[in-house]
């Protein structure tokens, strides 16, 4: 709000960038829905971090699996498919190879009767690292999509 | 139809503008679901065009935000979140700062138990304005998708 | 896999290669959501083929018009729409106008009273191939997603 509006506020998303960044998450989720667990983990650096909706957090491409096998059983009779939308790049001003990325992600489950069931509304950031010329994520906070308390005036606070 | 195969229909949409034009509403329903009113209404210019579905129209921002402020009341106890697809992008021939865009519109609402619920679908068609380097959003035109009566033959209208 | 580290595994998507296809589908997907049959059948080339998820295998525009008018009555009090995510895009290393790419695909369909339902979620895998300039399918198929067996470890097997 206090710089000029002739500033740009976020660095620029070049076209080359935005269709890396979708294009790995494009190949991440085809792996965490095909319950390639291993495959999923080789997307996160070897100690990458996540931090699940809730506050669970694993830590290193050991724990992710053995999490994501102990979660297995539930996924047993459904296809799981996550759904993104409204990517944010913002590649870090000080290392073009380090991006900090946020989307909103939706969640299918479709049974063997091809019911469709969908899981709360969540929204991901990632920090992505560059190596070897591949994207890895670094880290992933994930939160549950919650209702937020509007910033109202005070007419409408004493009208409520 | 009427046109050589060889000519291009529309004016190719380069990865930049692709990228800006997503990234523009990445940010403007971030700003929307998390009910910042005001942050939304920055994003229109200041006598931007709302027609909603079913017609009503608003003009301007403070009647932007007036509108957003007294419904307020229904997002009390859900998340709102916006999903966009198949964007089109159509920057004007004559003017590159101005851009027709038209995309698909899914809104779910997460409730506190994490049950989601999904409006109608909608297809909104926007002009965009770049003004200082950002993109603001001109107009917007909000429509709920209905059914189409097909343009079938004469052979499938006798036989219906 | 057995590739070193530093080599890319994919051919490069460019941003503007990656705008052309969601063009392309944006344009598509529109005609066929319009219930536009012989628009949606120009986007294929003339003996473009679709191999339904079930296996139901058609074969030209004529064959794909005369499918999609017999079903035309499914959709007389209904508004579909079909939503992608997580498009891959692989151009063929040997020829530019040759793409293969897949996505995820989100069926919704709302009725006049404006509730939604969902059919089953699919992925399909095209083959574009650009002619004169224009992008047109050549081939499409359709799966439905169902439930993998995940490939576990020895213990995980014996245990369950």
């Amino acid at each position: 709000m206090s710089r000029p509006a002739s500033t740009p506020r976020h660095p620029v998303v070049t076209g080359d960038l935005y269709a890396e960044v979708r294009t790995f998450y494009a190949r991440q989720m085809r792996r965490v829905d095909s319950l390639d667990i291993e495959g999923f983990a080789d997307t996160f650096v070897e100690d990458g971090e996540v931090v699940h909706a809730g506050g669970r957090r694993q830590r290193g491409r050991a724990e992710m699996i053995a999490g994501m096998r102990a979660a297995l059983p539930r996924y047993r009779d459904i296809a799981v498919r996550h759904w993104f939308d409204h990517l944010l790049i913002e590649p870090d001003p000080a290392d073009p190879d380090v991006i900090r990325t946020s989307y909103y992600t939706l969640v299918t489950q479709t049974d063997r009767s091809g019911k469709v069931c969908f899981q709360p509304t969540f929204t991901v950031a990632d920090v992505l690292v560059r190596r070897d010329g591949r994207l890895l994520t670094l880290s992933r906070v994930i939160e549950q999509d919650s209702p937020v308390e509007p910033a109202v005036g005070s007419e409408e606070r004493s009208a409520a």
